[in-house]
């Protein structure tokens, strides 16, 4: 399998729903920016016109659902045309590029989640996407607590939101997994606490990281 | 990786542009029935209200081209779909399957033509489709006779539709490259003969492979 290359200025956000990933980018924006710092901001499913296509077929609950395996591809499909599209040229240009969920969140949704073998997913991370980030800070939070926050906000639930609270548990379980076996990578922070004590956790991080 | 396995009634029909896949398909479907077989036709990329979605996508030319990664999985993504949700069903329940197009085009066109690792191919084949026809069709024409041919339908060309000669030359050794290493699977058929001719001869074909 060919290797994965790191780079440095790629952060990936992940986190169950209602973790609070929203505020952290913008924070992290932010303190970059002040810096000086170009910051390309963007997220999965999606980050360009066609991986937006995908993004909608895979979340619109008005066709048959996606088997496992087709989600599964279909995830990646969209991953590597954003890698190759948006997230590559932004890193080669000397960008920071915060993303919203990163290949993570197919071993914990597509892997933990709906039981699909991890060795497919290992092989479409090497073979299809190739990268990976320097950084990774998982919002960690209880399953009902983050859906109650979730629910809060309204709307119609898409089609991965209106998964059962089993699913949501082994997701959760997965993501943890994916941060015990990579601690260099990832920064694991409580996202049970107030908003701003986590987006603050989050920017100390980011001050060691780039010291 | 897991085997595939192979289903007698499972009939695919390849070829390039112009080589007259349909006319063959309605010869097979009229001869099967005719005995008192069931017999469903359906067609890649497509052939679920999810997998046609996926085609359009692949074959608009509004957005941003697909990288041929990304391609490759949508492609795979559209067939995991179609395996598990009509042509498995409808074989298990004893009907024959005519397929317009299957695995071989993805290891024609995006392998031969576009230059994706073959052994990602092979990989998705084995990991995400699972099955394979028990007999394949190969409608051989010459690359120009067939696009003169698919010129003459009129409409405006697809994404693929509107690539270069070189590309389908190397579509059309793929093909042949595929009927080399599998000579019992595949019947390979003069496509530059007349319509009737080609039809009678897939006609002659399935009667011995049935006997």
């Amino acid at each position: 399998m060919k290797p994965l290359q790191s780079y440095p200025r790629f952060v990936s956000i992940e986190g169950g729903e209602g973790a609070g990933k929203s505020t952290v980018i913008h924070a992290l924006r932010d303190a970059l920016e002040s810096q000086g710092e170009r910051v390309v901001s963007t997220r999965e499913p999606g980050g360009t016109p066609l991986a937006e296509m995908i993004r909608a077929l895979l979340l619109d609950p008005s066709h048959e659902p996606a088997t496992h395996e087709t989600e599964t591809l279909l995830m990646f499909a969209a991953r590597a045309q954003h890698v190759r599209e948006t997230i590559v040229p932004a890193l080669e240009s000397g960008a920071w590029v915060l993303c919203d969920r990163f290949t993570d969140s197919s071993y914990a949704y597509q892997g933990a989640g709906r039981g699909v073998d991890e060795a497919l997913i290992t092989m479409l991370e090497h073979e299809c996407v190739g990268i990976e980030p320097g950084l990774t800070f998982l919002l960690d939070i209880d399953v009902a607590a983050g859906r109650a926050r979730m629910h809060s906000r309204g709307g119609a639930p898409d089609r991965i939101e209106s998964e059962r609270e089993e699913f949501f548990e082994r997701v959760r379980a997965g993501f943890m997994q994916r941060a015990e076996h990579a601690p260099e990578r990832f920064r694991v922070i409580d996202a049970a606490q107030a908003a701003d004590v986590v987006a603050a956790a989050a920017l100390t991080a980011l001050k060691t990281y780039r010291s």
